[in-house]
């Protein structure tokens, strides 16, 4: 549809790749700890998820929104589900987040199409 | 301990009427979404309000913070489960969030000795 | 000249749908006070949708700028009026502003050709 | 009530002052730069004025909303005028501004009884 | 390689123009103030570009963030120096920051290659 | 003079080790990552404090902005030299960086007057 979700990928794979093979070890532990955060714990991953997921939409970051959809698709959350998390962020954060929705709702269709 | 508390939630009380007594039709409906947003549905109230605790650390609001605790801690979620919800908040948002998960722990304190 | 305006009308109209046929009934309440918030009411509407766009400016949202750029547009207010909005938002929210302003230059030349 | 207007406008006051007499020319600028961005122009001072207060409220920063608020009240705006830019700021900026609504109202009732 | 930075440039300085000549004084004020800022002082240009580059960075701004890695290279700042920035950058402003990190990335990768 | 330095470091000092002391291992990781951000390297420490003034300055966080004047004034850097970091907050971020600005000013003299 907008095929906006593979230049994405590709994008972030290879810039991720250059920023880690910068040699900056404090960066490289950095992106070691963002991906700690979504671990299976006292929280399950798909509560960690939806939690980066929304902090992502109330911050207003759309290629952050689109990494958590296409992750918590993975793990089998539903739309309905996704759905719940949107209203908490537009609620939280006021009508400027609804941009960042249209975003996210346009790449849950794109991810769902695959 | 910080004694902060209670006068938040006195003010918070007194403020909230004050405001939905105004007339302002427009902020009664918001204030009632506002409500709506953490019912039980496709997700549960603790993963609601944990996301409505994520979204307010990350925008750094210490009373939203405290509300969302308080909220956390009565439908009984645990400390390890609360720190788990900071440090996705900690490592979205950053050291900026620090002072208010300094904020968030000493609230959390307050309500467990009550 | 620049030709975004019809592709964000476009996406925007879309998705917007897209978004309200979810089923998501806090979301479609969230939309209709969204829409309520600039209606005639003791403040005129000319002032509330200025207020949305220095309220949408400050926050740096592009497409928020361009959709109450168009409605002032459609409600008569001139560029130096607009211009001053702009200001207060520059004054306010500093020089991360500029970027915004660019864009809302430039949208406000594309609308005005039509 | 709250006794919270009079240490504001001393500190801001006092604080200004230094501010402006540590000889960095370019704040100065600055500050007559913020002063102008509410002048009567194409634009009335009033409508500035709610421009000031509703980029106060949805940037969230308790003193510059009750600075704004002193001045509407000065140029004669009504408390319905108010809750009306109060609840455009709140639809734009979620329910994280619903703390600072709590104040800005406090913050009203508090300048309405002088 | 990404090809962004010569249309970026493009638009600045054409958007720019058409913003000064609107006839808005105040914001003629608000540029001269901006260029000013990085002058030469008490803090040599490069302490200040690298102020504003991690300025732009927490505060999200990918135009901002071109505009002074362009600055930084021009005055002879090397990517060792530039990554120790991105990383102040990182741990203040958090995840959310990385998207922009793999534009800055990106952007520093074209400017080195003309 | 304010005295706010005293308490503000007391609060600071205590919730960091019981937020440390909560077991949170990825939490323990950040703080470690955030004080190692500023040690000397291709950068100066007296840079890398300036950089997490600005960012503290421009995301408006007052703990963090007294933080890092107290280790300004530590290693040594001047008033002059820290007005112009102020001045380059105040431009990007804008006329609501002032209010911390304000508390800025104040931490900085009562911090010089120990």
């Amino acid at each position: 549809m907008s095929n906006k979700l593979k230049p994405f990928q590709e994008f972030r794979q290879k810039m991720n790749e250059k920023i880690l093979a910068s040699g900056n070890k404090e960066i490289q532990r950095f992106f070691a700890l963002d991906k700690n955060a979504y671990a299976e714990g006292a929280l399950s991953t798909e509560t960690k998820e939806l939690l980066g997921l929304v902090a992502s939409l109330v911050l207003r970051c759309n290629d952050c929104v689109t990494y958590h959809i296409l992750r918590c698709v993975e793990i089998g959350l539903t739309d309905e589900q996704l759905y719940e998390a949107f209203n908490v962020a537009l609620v939280v954060g006021g009508s400027i987040v609804i941009p960042h929705l249209r975003n996210a709702a346009a790449m849950l269709d794109e991810i769902r199409e695959e």
